[in-house]
């Protein structure tokens, strides 16, 4: 598919903070996803960004429950950087089922099913086994939050890799785009703190599919609500990136604002 | 194009830093476009990445020169991250004359011509007229250095962007590409210390083309040799960026190491 390359002007408005960024054309495609969900689906609950930012409740049941990001890196989609993401995760008694992620400027499809693999297009995905974090290459978003003590924490975290050293830090304004490149092989680990469940499910089930791991910035369990995360193709490698990391409070998905 | 999914083994060694990767397909890329250029052009000069760093003089004459980075981004390369780039730019009289930089996982091609315009794939392109700063979608890169000195300083600025705010900072891994992305408008600007005159060689020109200014981080017009830039679609961003930024020095192309 052929990159666009054309500018069109887009209707803007801010969330949580200037830099949290929402367009008509996230609420609109999050509707159109759980319209046509719930009409085959009725039962099913649906956990989305923009139904969340207009006040419904964002709690994970044993129900079967979608949950969806309609544009992951909404900033890039506003400025026609080329990494923009549809995503949408499902889980059965609060365990990832499936999960799809569509990348909207080439057409990459990666999805995943538990315990029948990760694919790109049909390719089946396998992480990268490097254990070696100085041949790592690592992402990482910077997150809503630009107060001076979160961004002393951030550059902090950035800092502590880029000086181990490792091959290099990215930062492509896309959670989920990033974490299909962890499912890929193509770097070796993700982390970050502030990210929303509807950033991570989808992923999450990907990469473990494709043979990584997605633990807690703590080295625990992942928590889809926490709003931090630590992925990696080796456990070696996630298990340095915990132990580096200095945490950053961005509160829960399932509590109130 | 379909994405490059599949991870392949690249014989990897390193030049300057333990980070400032090189392969074996940098050095054949760039011996196959200088032998092919000089058979057609036997009086013009090269400039070449490898060749650089092989030991031959980087300096640019009047006589007609070929400014050629192989593989612009073989970090990323190396790890089949992809955002990876051959960049060919020409000079006559120190002057650039045409740029082509060819996105090499999605067969992107950008292209221009003193006088003629900038491309994508055939699309005119023209930058982000963007003035408002805080409204800004901002690119730079980390370069080879991680010393602690050096990391400050570029940590530094980079909190200095995100602070300002602007709605973002992005870092892709390829000088030319991030440079690209300028020249279609999808980021406003994009700066750096430590780039060589082969990774702003033919995007200057195409930014150039596409509406944009290009300049010395200084805020005086860029000299390619100098290892630093500013690139932004408006001069009133450009003028931003240049007064935030605290300088690295990373030496010049054109003298000896």
């Amino acid at each position: 598919m052929v990159r666009v390359c054309v500018m069109q002007e887009k209707r803007v408005s801010s969330k949580s903070t200037p830099t949290d960024l929402v367009t008509e054309a996230d609420q609109h495609v999050e509707e159109v996803i759980i319209s046509t969900l719930r009409e085959k689906f009725p039962s099913h609950s649906f956990i989305g960004e923009e139904s969340s930012a207009a006040g419904e409740k964002c709690v994970l049941t044993d129900n079967p429950t979608w949950i969806i990001d309609p544009i992951d890196g909404t900033c890039n989609f506003v400025h026609s950087f080329p990494m923009v993401a549809v995503s949408i995760g499902f889980a059965v008694k609060k365990q990832l089922e499936f999960g799809v992620i569509y990348h909207c400027f080439d057409g990459t499809l990666y999805t995943g099913r538990r315990g029948h693999g990760a694919f790109c297009n049909g390719v089946r995905l396998h992480v990268s086994k490097e254990i070696d974090v100085s041949k790592a290459l690592i992402l990482t978003e910077i997150g809503a939050k630009r107060d001076n003590h979160t961004l002393d924490i951030f550059l902090g975290n950035m800092k502590q890799m880029l000086s181990t050293p490792v091959h290099g830090v990215r930062i492509i304004g896309s959670s989920t785009l990033a974490l299909c490149q962890v499912a890929a092989g193509a770097a070796e680990a993700y982390y970050q703190y502030g990210l929303h469940c509807w950033d991570i499910a989808a992923a999450a089930l990907i990469i473990t599919e494709a043979g990584g791991c997605v633990i807690d910035t703590t080295g625990g369990p992942l928590d889809l609500m926490s709003r931090r995360v630590v992925a990696a193709g080796s456990r070696e490698i996630a298990d340095y990136i915990v132990q580096q990391l200095k945490p950053i409070s961005y509160g829960r998905d399932d509590e109130d604002p």
